[in-house]
């Protein structure tokens, strides 16, 4: 297939953040076009995003039930070939069933979903279609957390023992969804983000990153959830204690109150024979620690590291690449297996979150809720 | 009084860590001199190791009573001032006891004594003779923690709503009990360590330390103790989730079997206008972010400081200070402490760790040790 | 005008390095389309480049001459607006003055040019031709050295003293251009890179970046060159002492023989009242030391920062943007350029690197070989 | 020998900031003890000093021909064993002479004299007299350094290629000198300090740090002094290109009126297999990057570490070490030279700048400072 793929965006609106986070990972390598989109609920606000990105006003849709039904109902060569949602989370599964119906390839922003319950039938759905679907966990995408999980397979750090994954966040410091700004609005509000706004808008990323590297599922959990900000309906700050199978524990917090951190997603991992160190907002350096031996600062784009990390990189070493490029590497996998399915080529070995990962994220989720409810101190790890 | 302070050790011979640590510490300033000791229970070692240190041997004793009974009995312009106890855990009780009662001051290592009730015993001894008392809870004597508790003091941080404080090490990631490391033989035995090795060892330093700069007490906690390293009887890591007084949460966690980690102390705290963050391996730094501004990087030495950091800094600002001339700031206030006593002065503010700390520290252990054996979520803190 | 803009690319065939940063860098925001080039002088690999790209095969060339000649013929709504060059030095000013000639506005690699007097000409050649002549000094683009600049014209460092900028990169440690390895064949070529290997390639970036912050102009310098590894013709380390119009003086150093390091290009700046420091491989910082107070650490992304850097940002802070983004931010001032010129409106202020920086290039590099050659001291600066 | 070393003091009253330094350096591991002292020039002064100090009033001299004449009167068992000389620049030669010849062993701060000449006189009175003569080149004494000297000699950097070497402070950014500020009032004053500021406080360290790793020798240099502080003598700022024997190259600067920097003293040496990077400021690290390898962070401390690091420890790795540990570092080993010789001992190998050292510094700043007087791009380095 000689051309670029072609996709369509639900949400995502100019005045939005994600949605253009989106579309730049999906430009950023040229392999794919913007050619369709919903960008938001109100017609005129959908209308006026079209226009200054460009697209043929006739694909700027108002609803995305009429984007889907006119989307299919295009010839083949020109309608598109997936779909990226990135509205509110209660809009997710609504969206992602209709569209996986009616043939379309599904990326999907995270929490996959409002509910668990949602979450499994989304799951039944993408069997039942056999539509590809990912999910944009979008910080598994980046070259030295692919290194990290290569070094855990190879063994290098032994048997796992403890994990300790932060995400603190100081931007809802103040009640700012009080005073309009759209983000806090919905993150807050229980009808649109459901029964988390921290843990779910940051804690699963947490939690999907230590199992994304060591592979170690939870066993059970004791989470506090706290609302420091008075008049906030949900969680702005979330502490957990994690058992891990097999007997690894874990440290898990992510927080929204924490003055002075902005993004500050990072995890350290502790085996028998070595550990490892990852901050976000340093992407391009990963710290692993060979016990008894000095500490090697492992850095993107270098010779030595595995070809897991070398897949993902665009630039030579000491020229950083950042959080786009990392989003782009979801997209770009994604890609490549909506471009084997075109070309009707067997399915490869992908590197991109699935709807199984989003089930997982939705227990996760679930399950703390459950705990930071309960008096008892170890809540079991609900089915996914 | 125009003259050096004279103090004792028991324990601290040639070959453990911390007894080489206060005496270096104690050197520092030329404040005070060593003039007697009881290294070891072995009086071979406690005579060798008063010969490296240049001590007169008859004052090097073969029991920590007979020191006690001699130097008291030695007349007031050669005795003693004090006595500085770096044994195991389970000798500080027996042996502050008997020196206090023997009419000496006396610097005393921490976690303060065995158990609870002898620390609440220890606490009456020490109110019952008048003299001084001092913890070595070292970690409170570096400048830039003074800083981090004035900033607070101040209202800059506001209220403070959360506190994370980590201090993960690695050395007892192997079973080096088994190989007959000295230190670690004692800590992981409950008969001389007591009920906690790895909280009791550093973890009361992390809580120590949260206490000294914003002065919040627990309210409850939930602890999670492991044992990851097969054979050993108590544990090598220690999780918790902590509520504090006045609404404040924490997380908590101490660890010996963090592969890669040194002497990782280290705390952040967020409050409704700020945050601030150490690192007890960059000690020289502290860094204070006010809400919606730059952070701000604190350094010894400069004149922007507080005279509270001041106070405690020798070298202007990047010329290095650490771990020793902290320790040594707990000296310099315990010996300030002891000449005004000596002189007949009205005791003045001191700052360092007393009896109070100890029995607080104390009290804090014992229900950690509960909580990780109970089912329920919190555990009130037991009285102090 | 609502469209993307259509460019077309001179070089840059898909074994180039540089090329595919400008192809990642003009997608990114999705106001370019790429629809023509000629990617090698190799008619073979120009195709295949083309094809790889889903460019329109009558579009792909095999010489730029032909481009340019075809573009050129090309209805108004179909033709390029401009072309990049991405060659080889050597090629720089012929390709770009028969496109300036042609009609087209031009985006140019660094250095300008192969010698000071073709920089002089392709500066007459844009004057006469009154086309947008935009060259990627790309560092430059980073928000960070944008609100440096801010802070210089601020006034907040008072008079500028010194400045020391560096650039050293390890990665010509090995003769490497006797392998086969493209980038360092034609870079240490003198037949294609100019009098200077180093200092030309990176050392020019060094130059423009203290310049672009602070406005300083040189004035006279002090330059050895040395080729350290055998058999290479030109340099591969320049170390440069520099004294700047009005008093100031300045340290800056390039190396490709610097093993270890990877791109890091970094400079301080100190003045009367303040100093500043940034560091390329953490490109989201930028270090404020007013003196006298404590360090800032200014951060992409926030609020504090001025409108300046607010203006080339594309993501919150904590979400990092990097080398890419910045290399954009040249992209999207010369389009916005562009744009205002087709759409017949009045020239705004953009910023990007003009030919005159490419001028001023050329000469520092004249004037530093020059030195390199001399005895005497001081050499004063060419006229640009 | 069982008992401590007696040393006397000359300069290093209680206003100054090195004798303190050295006091508290001597201090540490109670190997040392002070016992005389001529601490001023100005007899009142003195006293008070001593009295501070706990000294007998019988040893506090009022000037130094006193104090030796005194001191080399008392019996044996008594007497001072050597002197440690803290005075300004230009009192360090006839004060050492005289010690030296009255058959004391000598600790001398640096640089170690006014001139050139006088370091060669002093050299000569050195080896007349057979004593013991230690210079105060402090950051040698850090484990890390030493660290760094292993690897070089261990062949790990292959051939050494380039060194930079900085020194930035910003303390001498206002006159203070004019305010009284006693330590810039004698550094800035030719009569006291000689021929240079900056260069010569701390821009030898810098040169003797570079050739204590590496032990590479200077061919030639070129050199630029600034005043930037109108109203001082002598310059405030020093950048030097340097031609090592051999073929390195180097880059060295110093200077005091980098606003903001504190004692930033670091060094980064680049070889054919590897390179290195020290900061003072951070001096429990050290970077070890050998080629197309991981940087590795060696930490005081740690097991891994050669025997000449480790040799210079006191604390666990993780329990930083810092100025005054390398300062004392000096001392123990001019201890261990003087106790041998005490001892009747053959000489043994020992690690301390000596006065081929301090010739050697006397050299490079006689040559620097011509340099900076040369229209001339390279000097020669003159005879040590």
């Amino acid at each position: 297939m000689s051309r670029k793929l072609r996709y369509g965006m639900i949400g995502g609106g100019l005045d939005a953040f994600i949605g253009g986070v989106h579309r730049m990972a999906a430009n950023l390598d040229g392999q794919i076009e913007l050619v369709a989109g919903c960008f938001s609920s109100n017609a005129e606000k959908s209308k006026r995003s079209g226009e200054a990105l460009f697209l043929n006003p006739a694909r700027v849709y108002s609803s995305f039930q009429e984007m889907a039904e006119r989307e299919a109902a295009l010839p083949e060569g020109e309608r598109i070939d997936f779909v990226t949602i990135v509205t509110p989370n209660h809009m997710h599964a609504p969206v992602a069933t209709l569209f996986l119906e009616r043939g379309f390839h599904v990326v999907c922003d995270k929490p996959m979903t409002f509910t668990l319950d949602e979450a499994k039938a989304l799951r039944e759905t993408v069997r039942k279609t056999g539509k590809i679907f990912a999910l944009t966990h979008n910080y598994t995408g980046y070259p030295m957390v692919k290194e990290a999980r290569e070094i855990v397979r190879r063994g290098d750090l032994g048997s796992i023992l403890k994990i300790v994954a932060e995400y603190p966040q100081g931007w809802l410091m103040d009640q700012i969804e009080a005073t309009g700004q759209k983000q806090a609005a919905w993150r807050t509000d229980p009808a649109r983000a459901g029964a988390s706004c921290c843990l779910g808008d940051i804690g699963t990323h947490a939690e999907n990153l230590g199992r994304y590297i060591t592979g170690l599922e939870i066993e059970s959990l004791c989470a506090e959830f706290t609302t420091f900000v008075a008049g906030r309906p949900l969680e702005d700050d979330a502490n957990l204690l994690v058992r891990y199978k097999g007997g690894a524990k874990g440290v898990l917090y992510a927080s929204q109150i924490s003055s002075g951190e902005e993004n500050n997603l990072n995890i350290r991992i502790y085996g028998t024979k070595g550990s490892l160190a990852w901050f976000q907002e340093q992407p391009n350096e990963l710290k692993f620690q060979p016990k008894d031996q000095p500490a090697r600062i492992l850095r993107r784009g270098n010779g030595y590291l595995s070809d897991a990390a070398k897949a993902f990189t665009r630039l030579p070493c000491g020229h950083p690449e950042a959080f786009i490029e990392a989003f782009a590497n979801i997209y770009s996998q994604a890609v490549a297996a909506i471009r084997d399915r075109i070309d009707g080529k067997p399915a490869g070995q992908y590197d991109f979150p699935t709807v199984e990962d989003g089930v997982y994220g939705m227990a996760f989720l679930e399950t703390a809720v459950q705990s930071a409810k309960s008096d008892s101190k170890w809540t079991r790890f609900v089915e996914a």
